[in-house]
């Protein structure tokens, strides 16, 4: 089998004189155009006492920018037919346009104008907390969501452990003027990265971006690094019918020899139905509707996070199962899992080069993460260079780590 | 601005003498091939009294075919990095597979082996049934599908009322020999549809599906037509924090005229964050974190639902004011409200052709729901000749009619 992604062009690189940087991912077979625009804006440079205010600002600063109100500028994406995402988390926040590149100069300068000229008008600040407010409240009917946020808090020691949604008390401390001052200090270039996917020529993007976000100014928080809390374990009642386990470990830094071993590793535990925690905890013993370990990433840190839903009798065997199946990791996986596992990763990744959206992502996550974009071949080659020698030896050197483990439902 | 997809090609179609229907979306330019098996295979047609025996035997027909026990056959796919989805609905169950084209003829004959030659085993019937159970039990723990299943409950008077999960008793009263019994009277190719999309080229694609699904036998059970029940308002009591509001009404059956129609004027309500909905519910009077109205389509028949999720106080006044907006409708849109739909409309099309998954699931979506695939190119032209005076018209004259309502969450 030959993975060949659907193209090997090279990524093209820019970075502006005020620091923004630049990625492009040529897609030209395809008439959209994907742009993430990755800020470096999160929770953990939330200041302290107002948790939640890069979460605010996030919806705030899409409310209307330039010589446009909230409004007109909703309505001038619409013209366009901008289709807009994004989100914001615990150490960066992205705005995300999809549109047809032959647009690409109006979304782009609207896009730009959302952090280069936002309005942030006094009547537009309360609905943008309303909105988190009530998304804080609504994790209490989503115990899933509500567990990864428990688990976080108490895996991190450092500020990483914030909930991207921000606290109910520090969401209600904020003002329309600190949120404004917030942002002059944490929405600058330097640290943001523009991410590009699609179809359009690399020299005319280049002026475009170069002529939208060149007059973009603003400071910069530097992010705290990730420190992990004392590993423990942890209960917090709920008034869920399941049981909801989570647990979290540290794993190798993005971008990293050891990252792309991993990798291949965490596929056998967990990559596929046939992986070893679906058919251990799942098939075999009927434990779990669901069960789950995926890689997280921060800046410069990785970790793994894990994940089973079970009823209250089956809560202690599941777990039980779970850490059995981390422990025997160390003991190394077989020549026939490596190849599945590889092969499996392998088809993810060139079907993940099908799609504008997850590239653009993907650019703009990798420069933000470890500095610089990699291609889909890069990332292959790197993949299938993975030998069943190198993922032995490091689960033998690495063994998975006693993780923290949080559950949550009725009073056990 | 002009909405030409990335591929102007036509789709290849061909049935199969024993009634199986295919449907080829060529994507020359990608290296991946996606494909989804249709069945026509829903809880509308599961034998009284054993409601959740499509959704069981869709997961138990997964587990081994042909020569391979469930383990080998799950290995197998690992082996060609085949990524399997699907799931079981009210109608229809799919099985969706995406691979490499070159993979083509082992990943076809693997995805036809599981219904061709099914085993079956007793061994793998009880996990089965239990992970229809306890996807049951999990929905107790999610109000927003909860609000669905119990909304649909009350919308449906036929058969498609019943939930795709099956019931606690209808799941406890299956047994092996049933659920064989039930697959030997529904599991056939009259009715089913295999929609590819991707890379490969017809004539070898047109051979290899031939080959696999060409020995195929099996019966057939009437889907029964949908039919409504009258309106009415119902609240259920949950112990959930938020109060779950979800609307229900019919609307154009789908690939009609009206459907095209129909569609630009439900994107004028709901279609992005510039819609009536989004700034009239959430953005003016910042009432709840999520509301939104979409179509959904089943045979022959279309209906919206409508969702919202807010705190006890503001549930009344919440659906005051939805209710308020679909009555507005009848007053029509207007032409830049219009303008703005369709260009929203035709830049999700474009952006859905990137993709092989969502091609595949399209072409067998359209087969079973109105008897032809489109291409993308004639969905964009007739959401492109919907005029003012067309959306206008028909809004007038089909009003949108009394929903059936129902809450989920505390006590009133």
């Amino acid at each position: 089998m030959s993975f060949e992604p659907a193209s090997e062009a090279a990524i093209h690189e820019l970075t502006l004189p005020n620091g923004l940087r630049v990625a492009f991912a040529p897609m030209p077979w395809l008439p959209t155009l994907s742009v993430t625009l990755s800020l470096p804006l999160g929770s953990a440079t939330d200041p302290d006492g107002l948790e939640g205010s890069a979460n605010v600002l996030h919806e705030w600063l899409q409310r209307g920018a330039g010589d446009l109100g909230s409004r007109e500028y909703s309505d001038a994406l619409l013209d366009l037919g901008v289709r807009r995402g994004g989100g914001s988390g615990r150490e960066r926040s992205n705005l995300s346009f999809a549109f047809l590149a032959s647009v690409a100069e109006p979304a782009l300068g609207l896009l730009a104008d959302s952090v280069v000229r936002p309005r942030f008008e006094d009547a537009e600040f309360e609905p943008s907390r309303e909105l988190a407010l009530q998304e804080l409240e609504s994790l209490k009917d989503a115990p899933t969501q509500l567990l990864f946020e428990e688990l976080q808090e108490r895996l991190f020691e450092s500020p990483q452990r914030r909930s991207g949604y921000g606290t109910e008390a520090g969401l209600r401390a904020l003002s329309p003027e600190g949120v404004r001052r917030d942002a002059a200090a944490r929405l600058g270039p330097s640290g943001a990265v523009l991410g590009l996917a699609g179809g359009g020529k690399w020299d005319e993007l280049q002026a475009i971006v170069a002529e939208a976000f060149g007059g973009w100014s603003g400071g910069n928080v530097p992010l705290p690094a990730a420190a992990l809390a004392p590993v423990g374990r942890h209960h917090v009642d709920a008034e869920s019918t399941q049981v909801q386990i989570g647990l979290g470990f540290p794993s190798p830094a993005p971008g990293t020899d050891d990252a792309y071993t991993y990798q291949v590793a965490l596929e056998v535990l967990s990559g596929s139905m046939g992986a070893r925690l679906f058919t251990e905890v799942r098939e075999k013993r009927g434990l779990v509707y669901s069960v789950s370990a995926f890689y997280r990433s921060l800046r410069g840190f990785g970790y793994t996070l894990g994940y089973a839903g079970t009823t209250v009798e089956r809560a202690a065997e599941t777990l039980e199962v779970f850490l059995a199946e981390l422990g025997r990791m160390a003991e190394g996986v077989s020549a026939a899992e490596l190849e599945r596992a590889r092969t499996g990763l392998l088809s993810s990744v060139v079907m993940s080069g099908e799609a504008t959206g997850s590239t653009a992502g993907r650019l703009a996550n990798d420069i933000a993460l470890f500095g610089r974009p990699r291609t889909l071949a890069e990332i292959s080659g790197r993949i299938e260079g993975v030998t069943l020698q190198a993922v032995n030896d490091y689960l033998a050197a690495n063994p998975i780590p006693e993780p923290t483990v949080v559950t949550l439902g009725p009073k056990p």
